[in-house]
């Protein structure tokens, strides 16, 4: 089973958390919460779901990852104000390990400078940021390229999960 | 004196809307509130400050107005998810008359194509998002470039509407 990096921050999408990590639990990964501040907790901007914070980002190691996801809302703007999870994404998609990002999730993934020439997808209103990013931006409830799946908003969780789950599948069956 | 657009939505950052309005009326010009729902309240992110919006945006003519601000928080993020608020930005300059953006403010003019080559900046989130949109990003309080003002964040507010009404007055002289 994958160990699965969850980096989160203030206000985040709900859904975008909760749906993931049951779904991820339930398949029998473990999921680790990281994000600025150990301790410190964070809370959901529309259901206002409370997650603590088991890891500051800047003192984890990638390596100890199999996984990582980014749930969306304003969760990725506030932590990509920051070196720790900027560099934190960056090495763990030069890992090549599964990174799971929706809705503005992908803003992360902008700042580390790692999207150049992937498929992705993402919120409407990062669009542009994406094209500028030189990455070739699909309409789609999810895109698989390589180690890395994106979906655009909370009504694409279904097919989000499931790309996500087949992925860690795949992936642990080929490192077994 | 000026007629000002004031472009604006949900969870603006309250100060970037009061303390440059607030300015601009002490000054004897006018202000407009445009949204994406004429008769609709938005609300600012962190004190409250609830603005009743005039006129949709959708509907605006960008020739009603001499100059355009657009506070910051997570209204830009909003707004830009819109056809209507990203082609009253792109008018407004095209038509090169004066243009007032803070903070994420710079989002709606990056998703309106319109500051490739312009010097701009912008709250620290965005930063990668304005050099993708091939701007040339600068870390100063406010940066003026013709008919563009920009500035980072609340605490540039004082130089930020210093630089504004300069503008205005420059333009208003210009015209007159």
């Amino acid at each position: 089973m994958s160990r699965i990096a969850v980096l989160i921050g203030e206000r985040f999408e709900d859904s975008e958390y909760t749906e993931p990590v049951k779904a991820f639990r339930a398949a029998g990964h473990e999921v680790v919460h990281l994000g600025l501040k150990k301790g410190s907790t964070v809370t959901g901007k529309r259901e206002g779901t409370k997650v603590r914070i088991e890891r500051a980002v800047a003192a984890a190691d990638p390596g100890d990852y199999d996984a990582l996801l980014i749930p969306g809302g304003y969760s990725p703007d506030h932590l990509r104000a920051y070196d720790g999870p900027v560099e934190f994404v960056r090495a763990f998609m030069e890992s090549e390990k599964p990174v799971f990002a929706i809705c503005h999730g992908p803003q992360l993934l902008i700042t580390a400078q790692v999207i150049e020439g992937r498929r992705v997808t993402g919120w409407r209103s990062i669009v542009q940021d994406l094209k500028n990013a030189r990455a070739e931006f699909v309409d789609a409830e999810v895109v698989v390229d390589e180690n890395l799946v994106t979906s655009r908003r909370p009504s694409d969780l279904p097919a989000f999960i499931e790309a996500s789950l087949k992925m860690m599948g795949v992936m642990v069956g080929q490192s077994a």
